[in-house]
């Protein structure tokens, strides 16, 4: 049976949400709503032109018989700069600050509408390149992880730091935790990351660096490539840092000052995602 | 200026999809798409219609001024019954066994299409209940905590056996592993569960059920309710279980076989949510 033009967009509309940077033909949808490939490419038009309006994403539409559509998920500059600031104002709270100058963040990396937003920034950053893998160490890493996976549509990549991985042979690599100078180790399941993997690292938290160093060793021992790195927040850090080479979408420091314990400010992500536009 | 109807069925899609069992007024869309509320109760009309034919979720709607529309996800008995026989296939796969009967299933639980669907079918099972916080231990259940998270839209918590907690006062409790007889620690943060929470557990793999007795343990000394407990894998186990209170999407058997050395058939979930169902 036929189906009329707003049941199609409305389907249409979940099933490109729920696979970005997936090509789904004109076929596949002409298909599905026994309707001509002509209505289908009308709709189309359609919702790239509300996914634009809105600030959702990028409908790429791949004319001819071959063609079809493709979802890739984006935020837009004021967007951003709008919930960068939100997440400042939330982490510039003095609860948050623990022993040692830890900042307590799990509850925000456990909130599903947090994570959709921070999967949205960071995907942005990399609408524009192949990535084949996000990696990421356990535990507070995982859900940024997962959240930035689910917008770029592919797999990820859980290393970890104790010995407990079943996950037949490892890779393991030694690394310097930026917080000590202790070495600590981080392994990977070897089957987890095929060789040549173009690999995104993100993780909550960068202070010395020696973290995302070691998961860049990790990358480069299975013949892979890290195309960036990107975190949560950024940590003040006395020293020449084990790597630079990262992006924060905020910089957090812990003060000594009963006024002011903690003050979180806009890291440098949107200097770089978005320095060039007006 | 107002907003056609073809952008706001797009637009009011993929805002519903977002926030799942969240109430949205019809004044919040009236505003949002500058439309008569008698029109967006039209456009929720069309929406609820098209997600009950495409088996996406059911669109709660409430009359009256104060009305509005609740999104809450479920996946239909024939999907769910597809869906676990294809997961089925795809574990029972000699290459995951591991030494010691362990089966590999990171790339899974890794993937965020799998994830989705995973998510859907426990959000299921508890879509007529309250849910105030999912709970896991790390680090295999996060993924699938992070999944149905999502699809119930609640806070979801990680129990860590490690000391390495950063985040302030915590909870422990001592289990036995139902792999061995050893005992172990967990431990959670206080502030991470709130007293009165209805919780639901969720993790990857249940052998002697010692894991999910222990993370029952954690809600009760902090002054919570266990509402659920379900898991992706079931594997067998000689002897009493120290939890039998949980439902399985599939029952995982590591066999001492060279012709089939593993296999994976439905567990008990399906008879559980679908049981009376004809």
């Amino acid at each position: 049976m036929k189906v009329r033009r707003s049941d199609r967009l409305i389907d249409m509309t979940r099933f490109l949400l729920e696979r970005p940077r997936t090509l789904i033909s004109l076929s596949f949808f002409a298909d599905r709503y026994e309707s001509a490939k002509s209505s289908i490419s009308e709709d189309l038009t359609i919702l790239k032109r509300t996914f634009q309006e809105r600030g959702t994403g990028l409908l790429e539409t791949l004319p001819g018989a071959a063609g079809g559509a493709r979802f890739i998920p984006y935020i837009l500059k004021e967007d951003a700069e709008a919930y960068i600031a939100e997440l400042c104002a939330k982490v510039s709270d003095s609860h948050r600050v623990m022993p040692g100058g830890y900042v307590y963040l799990s509850d925000l990396l456990g909130e599903p509408a947090v994570l959709r937003q921070l999967g949205r920034l960071i995907a942005t950053q990399y609408m524009n390149q192949t990535i084949d893998r996000v990696l990421t160490v356990s535990v507070k890493g995982i859900p940024l992880a997962q959240a930035v996976a689910e917008q770029l549509n592919v797999p990820f990549v859980i290393a970890r730091q104790d010995g407990a991985i079943t996950d037949g042979a490892t890779v393991s690599v030694n690394y310097v935790s930026g917080s000590s100078t202790a070495i600590e180790k981080m392994q990977i399941s070897k089957r987890a990351l095929p060789a040549n993997s173009k690999v995104l690292i993100v993780d909550d938290f960068v202070k010395g660096g020696g973290t995302i160093s070691g998961l860049a060793s990790l990358v480069r021992e299975l013949d892979s490539e890290v195309v960036g790195v990107t975190v949560f927040g950024e940590g003040r850090f006395s020293g020449q840092r084990q790597s630079e080479n990262f992006t924060a979408l905020l910089h957090i420091e812990t003060l000594q000052s009963e006024v002011e314990p903690i003050r979180a400010t806009p890291g440098d992500y949107l200097e770089r995602v978005f320095g060039n536009e007006r």
